[in-house]
């Protein structure tokens, strides 16, 4: 793919303004933070951030139309993402267009409608240590990361992360409160990827730590599908057989 | 599992009273028919038979509570069933409850719920041979069975069958015309587990082959969960940590 | 499955012998605690007990052919095995026989062969604690267990672990000293089903624990294959197509 | 990846010597044949080719070294190859270097490594015709292709495919004959990547096939890994906790 990669990078926008405590640690808000870092990135172009509030939660057919990878952050307001929005981009994914479902993602509509489960887990605020193992060393997800990498202080997240197997298993991560957890899952639906991606919090500094913003960057790579063989959709009748037909009996 | 396994089976039961055709292969309705055969399994007991019409669709809580594994025929009525009824399904597969679903079920709200893909496929009514080939010789669905086995007339279904890929494929069918498809599918889903089974027409007297029910039988069986491991859904915030914390900083 | 599952423990046979302490814990070998154990469990018969030091390693063409599922400890001499018996072994894997591997087992000739990687791993004996989550709630070995279980003292083992993602994935552990570990995963190969149990050791007693033995009768029973379809070996030809030819040309 | 992709290919080269009619088809042998087209590809570049007469096969420690990719091609010769490079290869597939099988080398000694199980299946050699559905467009070694593609003559390959589940599956084939088979087939060992590609025979022409030809590049693409994250082999033992230990008793 020698064109860049176009990603957009959608956060949900509500912690910023509603604590000042956030809009310290991401003066330009979480989608500020991480399209900062992957507009710098070769490939890789940043062609919109969005958020909730804008019309249709800046993600006209517009914008997803020139969008490879969507990003995606949220947590407080889940609900107010509109359903119309939500199957826009469902399709756009089945289609080819790559998603990667950061943090508390884990609980928003587009992710729970790909998986087909609950979505739940445990959590903890305790500011505690966190340490992710690669457990697939070969992934491209993983390119250039130390055998583990830590985090000094995060919110926890522990199992049951109630989802289906992911398709390649990249990080799981110890917690130092006790629980363990499946923390970069890589699923196929259609003919787009999703990548879900734990850490991150909206007072912990996470989106400014180098491991973590490599694997964005990764990630990003990854998730971009080329273009192809054709994706049939819906249940066209083949009228005409391929083979000649006599039946068996 | 020294207790039966209670089964319900569901069928649209549309077809049955529109077309004499289909009343005189299934006077029954498909239901009855796969019920009747279900019932003189060892180890299976029918508990219920649904159909679109009744009260809820035959589903309401008190038949799901004691149905341990479903079986869903559905082709022309998708979109009259009703949602709440759906989630209500979906909840129960993933608290346990084993669900199987035949031929055009494929385009089920269900389906595609617990799926998240949009479950489209190729399609022709040629009358044509069909043969499925066992891919996964000790699987618990292909128990019994030749290494392939013949169906002298059927409707034929296609690739793209647009699904996840299964995480246990058991047939993959050839057809006469000239095409493929994943017509044996398990996936996981919560605690509960899903088979998808291709074969099944509501003229081809497709429910009374011997194969066929035996793959049927077998996959009620494989489908009955054990109790197994508590199933956490919501995000519980666990505040007390299980080891003590002091932070990696 | 009406018949009972009959079962040999294959334990090296060594440290017992070696090491009074170890000789303490198990004065009848890691395999007469597992043996006598398991021929308690309904549904079980042990029908053999066999070790490293005897003619064919106690693994005997007779003793395979009467086994449904060989359980499998080792540590100090996987070198000592002969090739011809890992061979056998291996072919009734195939053929469908159930094989578990314990704790030091993952360096085994018949688990790397069956594997195809170098199931290395990291190590660390600290008597430190381990936890170990639940990941797949519904799967048969997680039957009857709680959402997550402890061993107080244990030998660790740590990421990476050299296999090929595990087909299931049962177990995750979290060691106190900062590890995490898939410590419960299935495989099939051929038509017999693969489970790896981390736990285990032969100074500690892992092998008295409730929790531990309940997954190991629950590993029987899950890797107890049933009859199944036939399982075609070397290459047939078929010189007789079953569907008439004319080449595409 | 900027730097090109570093191709071996490997035949073992008898047929060639043997047929005269092989020798008509591929005058430079089916290795100078793939090479040629290969060498003309973007971003990929040809080391070497080697055959089972040169000494060590033509794999020796340095041209290994220097190779991202291998294909292998392998007919009537596997028993000939040294289990010495046959374990050199494993090593190097472990590391990270790509594999692609072709054709009959689904009987190599390293598929057979490298899968753990029999990689036996059913033939024919009617000269019948062959459809290859993609069953995985988003997959990168699909890129480009139509949803099917035909060969007019080609030597049947039928299920039992004696292999693991393939992580990625992205090719099933439709037989004039009958049969089914799953024609493109995904694993990953260690860090390194694992393609069999069934078409390919030593009289049709099949190398020479636009499609075919496509398929080689893109899974040459595919294969090469990025540099990843450490792999770790041997069993290490980890003195020093990274947190501290103080056991759970």
């Amino acid at each position: 793919m020698s064109k860049p990669i176009r990603v957009t990078v959608w956060n949900e926008g509500v912690h910023e303004k509603k604590d000042k405590k956030v809009a310290e640690v991401y003066p330009q808000g979480i989608h500020g933070a991480i399209a900062a870092h992957l507009g710098k990135q070769q490939g890789i172009e940043v062609v919109a951030t969005a958020t909730l509030e804008q019309p249709e939660h800046g993600l006209t057919e517009a914008v997803l139309e020139k969008t490879d990878v969507l990003m995606w952050w949220a947590h407080m307001a889940h609900d107010q993402v509109e359903d119309k929005i939500v199957d826009r981009v469902h399709k756009r994914v089945l289609e080819g267009m790559g998603l990667i479902l950061l943090h508390s993602g884990h609980f928003s509509k587009i992710f729970r409608k790909l998986m087909g489960t609950g979505c739940g887990l445990k959590w903890r605020e305790a500011a505690e240590m966190e340490r992710l193992w690669v457990v697939r060393p070969g992934h491209p997800i993983a390119d250039g990361l130390p055998e583990y990498f830590e985090l000094a202080h995060t919110e926890m997240y522990g199992e049951l992360f109630d989802i289906p197997q992911p398709d390649e298993l990249v990080f799981i991560s110890w917690f130092e409160g006790g629980e363990v957890f499946r923390s970069g899952c890589c699923w196929h639906r259609g003919k787009g990827k999703v990548f879900y991606f734990r850490p991150g919090h909206e007072t912990f500094p996470i989106y400014y730590d180098e491991n973590i913003l490599r694997v964005l960057a990764n990630a990003v790579r990854w998730a971009a599908t080329p273009e192809g063989s054709p994706y049939t959709t819906g249940a066209p009748n083949i009228k005409e057989p391929l083979n000649p037909i006599r039946g068996g009996g």
